[in-house]
């Protein structure tokens, strides 16, 4: 599971009717050691009502999207399911 | 899930008893910051009447699929499923 | 799902009970823009009958190849699932 | 599954339920070869008990997680499940 | 599925129940056409009873890992199911 900021949003009429009413977010992987965003910007949808520039959690495996959002057969595979209040590299815990 | 664009479409006689019938797109991954297409093409079944050129989501994963074609045994794992209209990158919403 | 080409096939006599009697092939995709092989050879189990040189299509996914194969617990990830015959790259359609 | 070093923590207080009371931990992959930590640091859930600076060994697939968490529908894609005392590179065993 | 290598074995006395008893190898993928090895090591449960310097076919997907363990629980995506005899790349057949 990778922790991304959340980048920007799309808009698509035309879709699968699972994806019907979902907010879809674009979510970039950030590099923890240096904080910077870094890789491939992605479509996630939004579980936890994310905000732009939030640093949020990505799980990015369907079984897991459809057990989240209580639909079996949704055709969803990556979701954003947490907002990340603070992270902490090689410190003690 | 990946945004990416349509680039050809692919013919195949011989091919199992699940992709028949089926449109099957060649897709490639676009890097959304340049708007540049980058990265491997594949091939995507297509459910939303894609067409070249066309900005599109793509889910590769098979449950996804088997869920969107209502096929529990379907063996297809990569699919366009949505049409993009609109991409906005670090704005506010 | 990728294109890829044969490239080879593979002999073990040692190996679990869901592999007997299959065809193994060394499949390697293929960057579809130059037609050259690239990337990393992985073996599939043949389901079309597929021969040396053929372009296919391969599905990675396990789920898909359980499907295919009619055999809900076969510990198979990679099949070949379809031979092309023609891609058009950037054409209309 | 991949042999990785625990280098840090997450907290989230807003985040999907299935994720609540769960340890948070912050894994990076080693290259065995050198025991140099080397690429991205993802996020795993906890199942034994792991602490900072640990060698230990992740699954990064989400109906593993589900079966040793006995969870079917738990959203959790990569989990901690065992911690390494020894590694063998090349020897005779 | 991967050709790969069998190069070391792994020690983990803390870690879940469903790999107590199981035969941990370190595995490494190799380049067919130079027959070296290449990219990263990864961890596999035995299923063949390989042996060090063994070439086998590993099998990275946790549906699988269960259908040849034949315990639908099981939190095992990668196993050793082949042990390769020959291998031939280009050749007619």
């Amino acid at each position: 599971m990778k922790i991304c900021k959340v980048v920007g949003k799309v808009w698509a009429t035309r879709k699968h009717a699972c994806l019907h009413g979902k907010k879809l977010l674009l979510v970039q992987p950030i590099d923890i050691e240096t904080s910077e965003k870094k890789g491939q910007i992605v479509m996630a949808v939004d579980l936890v009502d994310a905000g732009q520039d939030d640093t949020v959690l990505v799980n990015d495996e369907g079984n897991s999207a459809r057990g989240m959002l209580e639909n079996p057969v949704a055709g969803i595979r990556t979701v954003v399911c947490g907002i990340i209040d603070e992270l902490t590299i090689s410190g003690k815990f």
